[in-house]
């Protein structure tokens, strides 16, 4: 089966809450949640292969030592193995069990320490004490270790320890992958995620496969504006690609950057800088449109990518759906961020609220009445209900996407179809939108979109833009 | 007595909640409330005719047949007598006994038919078993009963029984009423109802009989602004006289659509499309002056004929005030929608709402303080009280119209006739006209209005428009 | 010591809260409470006298009977003694014990009255029976006594007193103080407060203290903008001024006008007339950034000066910062408004905050970001904290000058520091303010201003005004 769920429904079940789906989705997390990821190296290119194999994009380079504005793209970083050993050569603490016991990006270390030696290289977390804490050195030659607090408390202070890293930094490429889908309206949106995190789960193994099951679905529909996706490391990624694409970069027009989308949490909504554009809207609508109780969260400078692509040279305005949110949840960087933590399930209610996020931006078209004067007699032409019995009854989901898995979904009922013509008929005057009517009235947009298909169809509306 | 409430109050008790008018509504009430009205016909005429010998206005008409934008005007239905007997010739349901027993613009039948066979044709309302719901059928040639649930779990379902609807469809004419009260302001405003419901009390027969009383009001006293008075079928009968009135309708400042206005259940104002339109704020000051709490609802695209009024091409912002907004109460479009629901008490409180409504917008003009350097010297124009004591004491009623019926007056202090000085003086920069000053200051229209005159003859203050 | 805190902190203790300035401030208290001031005379001289001891400034005359705008400059008040005296020569209310007793601007009286012709002339307040209420009676020509209501029931109302006033009306001179501290901005912030009140304490004899630490404050230090501090009588003075230094007061771009700043109760900020100006915005983040609460008052057009420097002629925005607001607590305008009423600690924090208030007008400069294009490396400059450990490490107190003495500090962590700093680069480009900023972010005026030289110093940002 496949994830094409165009806006005229074809298949019987072309939705991504469907089983297969979410088999699909647990393959994926097994596959990728163990590789160990960083800036650079081997662990990013694996996982953008893998991803690949899911929806074609392309996999490119920037070699190491390329200035990209105010930063420099970094050497590769390998590790073979890391552990601290006791006295007896037995491991307590060992990267090719998890690979978060490793600071990201250490230098290289074989020696035989005390307990006072090697304790400022060790991280855990007191207030987490059985969780071990995910921390990086990118920018800054070091070494160290992350392992829980219990284990430190288990150590003993008065031995000596073996203590290896076999990593190095050579000169290598920072990989990214991106594909632009073309559309016509001249207006363009990012989809971007980032592929630095290690064996860590909601943040973000699960904002990658969102993005790449997000893609596939987009490929597979004819959409009306251009939609470009990027995938790199975080930070130094996002900077490399608008270094190399900065005139590219200048045109776009909003968009949502991927990330902690699967965790067992609520949902939230992280607005744009500029609080209420297009692109918040939209991610708005289609959370109440399926009955989304939602944290909003306001833009916050200390937050994920949108950091570079909204900084003045750019001010592209990004949001973000997401179902745990980053900073927020109490395993956040740490190993309990793991497999056990997030479900395919919840990721695939992500994936819905920004498959229809999108179809939103996709709708959100401005219409003119042709009938300027009154409304117009919807009976004459089949478009009203015939008397009697009361117009509450259901004619379908505001939420079709939902529909079959959650009790989320709100009745359309014939009122709210003859109020969405009345609406699309009292509203378009060639300059309100489709979005600027959903707010208004609070009606679903695939409700207004269907009843603006059938109104121009009628010669009762035409299409501005 | 007479309504002749002018802005100098000349008489000891023009008040429209005394005695007199609230027994001079109850007459009407009684007249009005048993004939069967419909888009067109007898009921419509002798209805209107009622009114005009309350106050006079214009009775014009419209042919069957006519194109009125994308509709036509309706052929005439007349109908004599209606009834279900049964097999004793026992009428168990008659158009005689309530005339919303028949479906508002049946057609003719004379049959005697199986209870399977008039099943389809009966309309009850299971969830108020007692009542009996209000339907029509104008736009499809059919014919139908209403009766109450009771009633129709009482009859036998194996029992046939004599149908009959003696009624015709017959080229005619669409009536409506209006005047236009010319001012000199060139503002103006739509006040208008609608005059086709049957036998319903608060929707609308109370909306027709303030209408015919704030007409008479207002013909008594000399406006600045010019109204115009519309009373014609709801829908068909707004889109005919937007139809015959095209172009004066384009000039249009903003109104009120008079509707549900005396019912026991709470004050509503429902707002215009523009939501905060002048017209929206003249009438909730009215409201605060009052000190009545009011339900605030949005505008509703499935209001009454705000959606004709309001429609692109002619764009005029309708507010209404309710007392039991239509669609809110329990006993919408239901035979209990009768006189025992409705009261001339709660009328006359809507008419003072509305007369206050009016003033606030005859009241609303822009003044220019003549003293723009500092506060003037009240003192020494006799304009400030004498050292000493609270400047508490109540002065007058912040609402006067209210004031002898009910205990929503708030006194107006003399702080407040200082601040409501000082206000005036402070705001009138030629540009701020009362009501924003109203809206600034939280004090009476009627006591800034009557201060802006008193400073205008001690020539602190002119008037710009 | 000195109250000397410039913006580089140079000193160990140059704090206003401190044990120095409070013992000055209840020194100053002592003087200045006995003094009978009115709107012109020996008091309103004296005060100006003492405050300018402090800190010097001009001290300026218009003569009586001058003609200012729609007001006339009075003759000067003088008064010896007044009392009410029984029969056997006691004296039960006297001038001298507590100048409250006589209302201000009596006229002379010496004659024996009889309890009912004296009645007229009796002042009291029966809902606090035991305070003396203040009035005046600058208008008209009266006299009359301000008495406790206990005490007037104590008189023999059968009795005859003996009533003397001694005092004059002559011409004379309304006094006022001025002083220009320049700037080289361009701006100008004004800064007022009125000297009319006999033995009141928080209103206004706090008002007076807290100008006079404001300005020898601000004289201390090098400013951007210019400050124009006013003290002068209310009402007349303020007009006095503005009537003799017109053309100048146009051009004013705010300010504040200090009242009521020493009482036990809440903090509260009336807004300028413009709600939401520059002057609000700077005195709402002072009082934010020390964690206090306060009530919101509106603009009210009874309140102080504001009511003559906002008029349409001069429209300067003015707000006020108050502890116990006038108008607002029980003892307002009554003899218990007196030394044990109010408190030098309780004025020492009023003072913090219209200095923070002011700082902040100081400090809020427009920057460019000369990075325009994806965040800066903070790392390579050091501005970026090293690996490991929590961000929530106290760095420093949000509000410095309340640090010492309360609880309402907040930390500032690493976090804070980095948020500043992104936060500068990110909203910076050339026409948004520093207090734009804080109010975007939330982060103290302080830490922003700080961080904003830094990233001057190392390239990143630029002054653009």
């Amino acid at each position: 089966m496949t994830l094409n769920t165009s806006n005229k429904k074809t298949s019987v079940n072309p939705f991504p809450g469907s089983d297969e789906i979410v088999a699909e989705i647990r393959t994926l997390f097994g596959r990728l949640f163990p590789i160990c990821r960083s800036l650079t190296g081997d662990g990013v290119r694996q996982t953008l292969e893998i991803l690949k194999s899911i929806c074609d994009f392309d996999i490119n380079s920037v070699a190491s030592g390329t200035e990209v504005f105010d930063w420099i793209v970094p050497e590769e970083w390998s590790i073979d193995d890391a552990y601290i050993a006791d006295q007896n050569g037995s491991k307590i603490v060992s990267f090719k069990e998890n690979n978060v016991h490793v600071v990201n990006y250490s230098t290289a270390i074989d020696a035989v320490l005390t307990f006072d030696q090697l304790r400022p290289h060790l991280h855990t977390l007191a207030e987490l004490p059985s969780a071990i804490p995910y921390r990086t050195t990118y920018y800054k030659k070091d070494w160290g270790f992350c392992l829980s607090h219990d284990q430190l408390e288990r150590m003993d202070k008065k031995a000596k320890y073996q203590v290896l890293i076999s990593s190095s930094h050579k000169p290598g490429v920072l990989n990214y992958g991106e594909v632009l889908i073309p559309g016509h309206s001249g207006q363009e949106y990012l989809v971007s995620t980032y592929c630095c995190h290690p064996s860590l789960a909601n943040d973000n193994l699960s904002g990658m496969v969102l993005w790449v099951f997000l893609l596939r679905w987009l490929k597979s529909i004819k959409t009306e504006h251009s939609y470009r996706f990027i995938i790199a490391p975080e930070t130094i990624g996002a900077i490399t690609y608008l270094s190399e694409k900065t005139e590219d970069m200048k045109n776009i027009d909003g968009g949502y950057v991927l990330s902690t989308v699967a965790g067992p949490g609520k949902f939230g909504y992280s607005h744009s800088f500029k609080k209420d554009h297009l692109i918040d809207k939209a991610a708005k609508l289609a959370m109440a449109d399926c009955g989304v109780e939602y944290i909003n969260y306001p833009f916050d400078i200390s937050g994920s990518d949108e950091r570079q692509f909204s900084t003045p040279g750019f001010r592209i305005p990004m949001g973000t759906i997401s179902k745990d949110k980053y900073f927020e949840y109490d395993y956040y960087h740490t190993s309990l961020d793991n497999l056990d933590f997030i479900k395919p399930e919840y990721l695939s209610k992500s994936l819905i609220l920004y498959m229809m996020t999108i179809l939103n931006l996709e709708r959100n078209k401005i219409y003119k009445s042709l009938n300027q004067y009154c409304e117009p007699m919807l009976g004459k032409r089949g478009l009203y209900p015939s008397i009697g019995g009361s117009q509450k009854q259901k004619v379908g989901a505001r939420a079709d996407f939902f529909e079959k898995q959650s009790n989320l979904n709100k009745a359309v009922t014939v009122t709210d179809e003859i109020e969405a013509m009345l609406s699309l008929m009292f509203y378009s005057d060639g300059e309100v939108s489709l979005i600027d009517i959903a707010e208004k009235t609070k009606l679903p947009m695939s409700v207004l979109d269907e009843k603006a298909k059938l109104l121009i169809k009628k010669d009762l509306l035409e299409l501005v833009k």
